[in-house]
């Protein structure tokens, strides 16, 4: 009679589940699952997800492993000192974007970086790279012991899990705009780069109407900080970049990127 | 003597204040600003950012009246009880999209509403229409004690001094998701109206690529509430809207407007 109640509760709290809109249903992310029939275990921060949500032993959620798989699963131990999932069948993850793209950011004051990158990963970025510029606030030791990129990777997990992906995209170390020019040079065969400028920042800069580009495969989008590009940046750029400003209105710093990436899905047929 | 030093003062103030890049330089809204000679009294909000700014009698900024002017302008007297402005030679604000886009947004929760009325208007929005949804969790009479449209319109102003527009986009009486659809079926002829789902929600619905609409000069972006759209919503619209994805991973309803514009001025040649 126990073991049937249980049974009804736990039944009544998967049909609840699953009656929430299958994008919003729970997601954990576990690196290390591979193939059907392991055993996994949770980071604490994961745990602690399923403790809020009332998870327990032979409850049904789904799983990624941040490389592109997702799986069924079935929670097996859920318990203070650890939470343990069985790995079960292969499901369809949101599908990945045919057009690869790296966002190159410049580093923004506060939270605003982290807004940047919970949206870059929301509508599908494939690779963040953070850039220091000659205008960002913060230089790249600061970053270091903030330990700011650990907390990028935070917030690229977590907007994986909401967005329904089951790839998180690597934030990369930051790097100078100099590392940055000369990666570009060096890698400008796999795609263009795009930098964006404002409006009247530079005169050599086009519309994305005018940009005389095939649909590539790979891109690299490239966003200044709150204070705008140098005059020296820009012309730096310009030798291994496209200028390009969208519309005639000043796009704050923190969605420029959202807004460039949504203009060149569309653009580029993934819209 | 000492004219000359305050001349001299407010001299270096006003390079000081023309060297900031022009997409930040001091914008203040002055609905009543008309003709150059005007002399025009600033709201308390827009008085209190000019002491902000320290400025004082003689010192050059530019207004913007709302309606697409904006004029050079002089402080005339900046005391505690108000500051006025002498309307000067009209200016270039930043243009406007020929393409006219009205936002029909469900209403969100908390803040979030504000950083949708603020970033429809930063990317060139006409129209924000508010609506009432059946998973709205907020209801017509609450938002109307709440003062929220207040609120937003506060936000349309301080937005629209950021991104250099003179244009306030009105932001309407929230109205329910059935007299959207009225509104839309009697003035279908202006320009299309696309409603946005999430992928898998309906199985009607197109990506933007297989929209075979010839660029607009006006139309309506429909979004809804962070639970979505109801099975009879989305019936009820199927009639008067095309339904919409964009890409295959579910996009946040707070970030949904700004992606959608993005990627429609993007493909009808806005940007």
């Amino acid at each position: 009679m126990n073991v049937n109640t249980n049974r009804e509760a736990r039944s009544e709290k998967r049909e609840r589940l699953s009656s929430i809109i299958p994008s919003v249903s729970p997601r954990f992310f576990a690196p290390d699952a591979r193939t059907p029939g392991d055993l996994v275990r949770l980071s604490d921060e994961e745990a602690d997800h399923t403790r809020v949500l009332r998870l327990e032993a032979g409850d049904l959620v789904r799983i990624f492993n941040g490389r592109g798989d997702e799986f069924e699963s079935v929670v097996e131990a859920a318990a203070r000192d650890g939470v343990q999932l069985r790995v079960g069948l292969p499901s369809d993850p949101a599908p990945e974007p045919r057009l690869a793209v790296t966002l190159a950011q410049a580093v923004l004051k506060g939270d605003k970086m982290d807004d940047v990158v919970r949206d870059a990963v929301m509508i599908g970025v494939t690779t963040i790279q953070p850039i220091v510029t000659a205008r960002t606030e913060i230089g790249a030791a600061a970053l270091e012991k903030g330990r700011r990129r650990e907390r990028w990777e935070r917030v690229a997990v977590s907007s994986a899990k909401q967005c329904g992906r089951a790839v998180v995209p690597p934030v990369r170390e930051p790097i100078s705009f100099e590392s940055l020019t000369l990666t570009l040079q060096a890698s400008w065969v796999t795609g263009p780069a795009l930098l964006l400028v404002e409006p009247g920042a530079a005169t050599n800069a086009v519309t994305l109407g005018e940009l005389d580009v095939e649909p590539p495969k790979t891109a690299t989008v490239v966003v200044g900080p709150e204070g705008g590009w140098t005059s020296d940046e820009i012309e730096e750029a310009s030798a291994v970049c496209r200028l390009i400003t969208l519309g005639g209105r000043t796009l704050r710093a923190d969605a420029m990127g959202l807004v460039a990436l949504a203009a060149l899905y569309a653009r580029w047929g993934e819209f």
